[in-house]
């Protein structure tokens, strides 16, 4: 198939997919969700994103009816069905199916699935970031699907012929619209801490990985607007990204004054990523 | 019909419908809602519910495929579907239907629809309170689906035997979790001025505006948790509820200091519905 979705053990191509119009998703955004890419139909660091799924859920107390490895079974199994080598897989969990009321329903979680055709990135390609104050709520440590501030950062960036937008509350840079922010500067790899005001992003923790491993020092730290404006480097990760370096920031030229450093973790990021998925 | 779900011209027992699984109120929630009462088939101040809905929309940059009056008809039609005197007419819009993508689809914006039986509130009856910090999102002033800060304080209501609970910003009390919150004190009416940290209740509006006609002091400002402790009369406002007292907070009692200016508030909201319902 060219794209598969799933609700609730029915599938279809995701365009044609319908689930019911009392799923509080539809209403509340209220659900959890999480997303990775896959190639060789291996899904990559699928554990990593399991363990956040469920954590998500147990934060907003979302009883999920399936465990991990059932999960990770259903998602294996839908790969195989699309017909690409570098996919996009995502999965949702919403508290139910029920009559709009926001007391929790008592209903079981639902299950949503799309897996679609997805390029890697190409890592040699900087991209331009704007920055945008960060006016979300206070649970951005939980992958929910009340999205909207992310989705108008994006366009915003998208508007000014940027890729990312840079959110920051004050002079504080949390992350991205969409990915997590770090700077390396004097040869120090500099990422804010994981606390309720980002998300705990994968890729940033294999990130800081492989700064580990290449014995470059990890700061994990709030670093200012100014601190991004005069980094050696920016690095946006995500798990579809993986580790995008920036050249510009707010239409200045940022970043680039650690070509080596950066193309080491670059490296070292890929390197791990053709040994997971045995390609 | 006992229900009725509509979904871009589609209708049928709102447990029947479904809807796209690309519609972007279902993983991103990036939508916008309104919702009233409605009796003898009025919808009750259909006026300024569409007005606010539109607003909404124009604030998150959704552009709505429709006129006021070309939803107003269509609400209008479809609550004289439903077999009770006392209904609840709730309608949202996402963004549109579209590839999971945070960038604007360039879509045309979704338009769902529910209506229910929903009896109307007995404002004799005083309702308990707790308090929950506010931690939501700095964009309260837009009817968003993104309402899981919402749907956690209400629960928490719920499982401390209370109908509603009370947010605040560190001292500052804000709104509730699905109304917003007033004070009398000293004969005056007290409430938060309509920033962005809270709804602009069309309740609230009309509240104030049977203040101004009993000659009741009106102060649109920022109260505290003190405020609202040492309070002669707290007033919950919504759409479905009008003004409920309290007579509870985080388990002490509250209110009740002023019961003949709360009835004389309560008697002028319900005669101004009646008026307008015709019943």
């Amino acid at each position: 198939m060219e794209n598969i979705g799933y609700y609730n053990g029915r599938t279809g191509l995701i365009e044609d997919m319908m689930i019911p119009m009392n799923d509080r998703a539809c209403y509340f955004g209220d659900g959890v969700y999480d997303a990775t890419c896959c190639k060789n139909n291996v899904i990559y660091q699928i554990e990593d994103h399991l363990d956040r799924f469920f954590n998500s859920a147990g934060l907003l107390r979302i009883d999920l009816p399936f465990t991990k490895s059932e999960l990770a079974d259903i998602l294996n199994d839908l790969v195989r069905k699309v017909d690409a080598d570098e996919k996009f897989v995502y999965w949702q969990s919403s508290r139910g199916t029920a009559k709009r009321n926001h007391l929790f329903p008592g209903t079981k979680a639902n299950l949503y699935i799309t897996i679609t055709p997805a390029p890697l990135p190409d890592l040699s390609k900087p991209i331009k970031l704007i920055t945008v104050e960060d006016t979300r709520f206070l649970h951005c440590n939980i992958k929910t699907l009340n999205l909207i501030p992310s989705v108008m950062a994006a366009q915003q960036a998208e508007e000014a012929g940027c890729q990312e937008a840079v959110l920051h509350r004050g002079d504080r840079v949390t992350e991205c619209a969409h990915s997590n922010v770090s700077i390396i500067k004097n040869g120090m790899f500099i990422t804010a801490p994981t606390d309720h005001l980002i998300l705990p992003g994968i890729a940033r923790m294999h990130l800081i990985r492989a700064c580990k491993k290449l014995c470059i020092p990890v700061d994990e730290t709030p670093f200012t607007l100014d601190d991004l404006r005069n980094a050696d480097e920016i690095i946006v990760s995500s798990s579809s990204k993986f580790a995008l370096s920036a050249c510009e920031l707010d239409g200045k030229p940022a970043g680039g004054r650690a070509p080596e450093l950066l193309r080491a973790i670059q490296n070292e990021v890929m390197r791990e990523f053709h040994a997971y998925v045995g390609a």
